[in-house]
């Protein structure tokens, strides 16, 4: 049996919409288990699912963006985070842990609790289409002071992330305001000097930003601030421009279904949300922060990775290689 | 008469190409007349237009990209950029410089040459759409590394800037990972405090890169770094989403000529360069970068830029505006 934990409560939506996504997993794989983080509030009697596969455990919702992360680590021990976090820790049966609480508080209490691979700095990688090819960046927010030797940490970690996704050798380019190696702020270009050297990794020098979805690389290397800079505004702009391709149809005749139909089939190329969250690459074990504004389909879809990741051994084979960093 | 300056050499694209956008703009306006610095490769003999409205200066197109900004001033004064800043410093009936350079010289030699307002830093601002509204980015790429007190400095130009371009009280957003004052980087963190302090600014607290092109900020402020992030990404990901847009339409039955139409009718809100170029603010003339990949559409509209800001007045009301920060 795979064995999931979503924490349904750090999430801007109610739980009970969010519990729509666990039922729709549940009812999709028979091997499947949900623990879920729930306060007690979520009415599960009105579902039609197997609920010899859900585990319930009660917790409170208390842990908000305002909270600063170690604050919240330390007084809210019985928050839906760090109480799933703790029986997440001592369950080895259970394989995963999916939150949409904020990134600083899951980041702090995943490495208290669940413990860092050789000590590295975890950083947050999420997927992304350019053309029919997936890439990751990280890190996109883990960390928003980044040092240079995280750099080719992140290079390497993002490595191993592809390997595991069956990309062998991948391309890492480091993100920067210009192809050549003189450009970039201080520490991007020290940071392109480490990677230069850098044999376990293969890498092909800067990208820009506005060539991250060309398809060049497997692998976009970039401080925590600049990856969240880069995330969010792939998803805003390309989010407002269906918006304007949508309202702008009728001008040209087009049917306003058709088009809808059309922008949302390509949403999922720009909006990591819509296919699950981002890997926590460097603890113990698979933690995947969704978005915070996470809907019912966040859900479903991203213990559907989740799921896909664990039958592919993710944490075992990342830890190999993070192991020989 | 409207004098601007235009440097034809720096791009990627050729003279020749580029030499079209002047003349359509000499063709719509009868009070212009262009200052186009060219090599002898240009052949200016198949157009048409009134030839009493064009100064050739001849210089060399011998600066690159991979040119380091002061050994290029230094070395390379017979280079178009550099002998046309030299022109346009010592004739002030020159109203207007626009160059497709690289940034880096363009801004070193714009301040050896032209001179900076009040010796304060000058910073990069292209204009950009949201929804029917425009809006500034400062900083874009002038400064790579960024010190916590430009900021304040950027927020006060970009406040200048959209006081001339008619906005009243321009509402300003510091560009962070999150929207709580708790968000960001180190610098960021303390950009923050000092703009929250800053009476002369309407500061609204952050934004983060998704919601840049919602509507809410009239000036972005941000490091010339994660700018230059934010400006590319959204120049990027919105041209790749309406290739494949307009590469989807055959699936929905839709006609490829129409989709293509939709989609490139919205180009210049998302790609600033169809508009024209960044205005290096903080400079004692007009310089307006243009991109490096300009074609010759970009040149005619970088000129009708220049041309209406010229018209407003814009480097006496900024100048006034810096004089006060």
């Amino acid at each position: 049996m795979i064995k999931i934990m979503v924490d349904l409560l750090g999430a801007d939506n109610d739980e009970n919409l969010l519990f729509n996504g666990v039922v729709e997993a549940l009812n999709k794989y028979d091997d499947l288990i949900v623990y879920a983080c729930v306060d007690e509030n979520l009415d599960t009697t009105k579902y039609k699912f197997d609920k010899d596969r859900l585990v319930i455990i009660n917790a409170k919702g208390n842990i908000s963006n305002y909270d600063t992360p170690t604050k919240a680590f330390f007084a809210k021990d019985d928050s839906s985070l760090v109480k799933g976090l703790n029986i997440y820790k001592n369950d080895d049966s259970i394989n995963g842990f999916i939150s949409c609480g904020p990134t600083g508080i899951i980041l702090v209490s995943a490495v208290l609790i669940l413990g860092r691979i050789n000590k590295i700095r975890p950083a947050l990688a999420p997927l992304l289409y350019a053309g029919d090819h997936q890439f990751c960046i990280v890190d996109c927010g883990a960390n928003s002071d980044t040092r240079v030797q995280e750099f080719s940490l992140f290079a390497k970690m993002g490595t191993a992330f592809m390997n595991v996704m069956g990309v062998d050798n991948p391309r890492v380019y480091l993100l920067s305001n210009g192809v050549e190696e003189s450009k970039g702020s201080d520490i991007v270009k020290e940071a392109y000097l480490e990677l230069k050297d850098e044999p376990s990794i293969n890498f092909c020098g800067n990208i820009e930003a506005n060539k991250v979805l060309e398809g060049d690389a497997d692998v976009v290397v970039c401080d925590g601030f600049s990856g969240n800079i880069l995330l969010k505004s792939i998803e805003g702009s390309t989010k407002v421009l269906g918006l304007d391709v949508i309202a702008q149809a009728k001008k040209y005749n087009i049917d306003d279904e058709t088009i809808t139909k059309l922008v949302n089939s390509l949403k999922y190329k720009y909006d990591y949300n819509t296919q699950g969250g981002a890997i926590l690459l460097g603890v113990n074990k698979l933690v995947i922060k969704a978005h915070g504004a996470a809907t019912d389909e966040t859900i479903y879809n991203t213990i559907i990775q989740a799921y896909n990741l664990i039958k592919k051994d993710f944490i075992t084979k990342i830890k190999e290689s993070i192991k020989k960093i």
